[in-house]
């Protein structure tokens, strides 16, 4: 049975049911570990619910902040350095990145305080989550303020990726759910998944076609 | 065995290579078709996946537009109208979900030509689909233009929700996996989703909690 609710039994509702219910409304959500460190050696990371694509060619990922909460650490230091690396959540690590959205103080680095093994490699300024199948290093490019709300859209272009040899298809394709990503709804809930389909680029006239 | 991919390797991808490939690194997206109507009735729908979480108080949902493809039908008809609907992709309608993105001429509504109903209800203006469980109507609230790459931000807040009266739980979370919704990878491939676990709210000091 269906059930609807007004924009105005949204405003009135209690804060945490809120957050919860709007939360469940996007459909499921992309999950990463944002890597970090600051000029002084500090490491950080955070998990994100909120990255987006938004471009292949360059290669440009998004994701939101919200300053007023645990992210500005996350912040601090990409505004600061210029860095940051982004992790995928899998079966392994689930339970430790969902212990990031804890508030630590800024001296306390979430890789010591959930367990979660950092690595650097390639040179890259930020550390890699060690258990991340897919570790993409990433260099801010834009900060964009969203006066509606004070949130933030950051931007930034991958430098580099780490992707498992094995999930990559001839056509470009990575099979993230080969390789134990995670999705994500509302703000506590992790999910694996089930590949139902792939579907041919969709012309006009034919039906879709399984590849 | 992982590998290495750096971004002069990926600029130098063939085109669609590469678009399989970045849009697999963002991990698992949520999906949304996107109904809106012209000032003149022209329906129009369109699968996105790029929605975002972007607050609560008040409730705001965005996506990304590329103004340059099949998107731009939409782009048109919301900044005319002001209004339009997000449903939730499932197994029942995931296919004629993915033809929406053919490149249909303006005249011809997505909806006549992949059979996805629609409806209308509580006096909105932009169309649902009806076959979705989960169904939002919004309003447009701001368009925020990346000049990085020409793509656009599109900013809705969330007028009325049409959600599954047995999915909700006590403290607000909908149980979007329960309701059937499905998630995405890449550019063309449809998940359903396992539910792993929901954890309790992170504090420092103590272990990830199942609730």
């Amino acid at each position: 049975m269906q059930k609807i609710i007004l924009h105005e039994d949204i405003m009135a509702m209690e804060t945490r049911f809120r957050a919860n219910f709007i939360n469940s409304l996007t459909g499921f959500k992309s999950l990463g570990l944002i890597g970090t460190k600051s000029a002084k050696n500090q490491t950080n990371l955070a998990i994100f619910n909120s990255l987006v694509h938004l471009g292949a060619h360059p290669p440009y990922i998004a994701f939101v902040v919200r300053p007023d909460s645990v992210e500005r650490h996350t912040l601090a230091n990409i505004l600061e350095t210029g860095f940051y690396t982004i992790n995928h959540v899998n079966f392994g690590n689930y339970k430790q990145a969902h212990q990031t959205s804890a508030r630590y103080p800024k001296e306390i680095s979430e890789f010591d305080a959930t367990g979660l093994e950092y690595e650097y490699k390639a040179d890259f300024y930020a550390p890699f989550v060690k258990t991340s199948v897919v570790q993409l290093g990433v260099q801010f490019k834009e900060r964009i303020n969203i006066a509606l709300n004070n949130t933030i859209l950051l931007i930034g272009e991958i430098r580099l990726v780490f992707y498992p040899e094995s999930g990559l298809s001839a056509d470009g394709y990575i099979d993230i759910e080969k390789s134990g990503s995670l999705c994500g709804s509302g703000l506590d809930t992790y999910h694996s998944t089930n590949r139902l389909n792939r579907l041919a680029y969709a012309k006009p006239g034919s039906l879709p076609q399984t590849m």
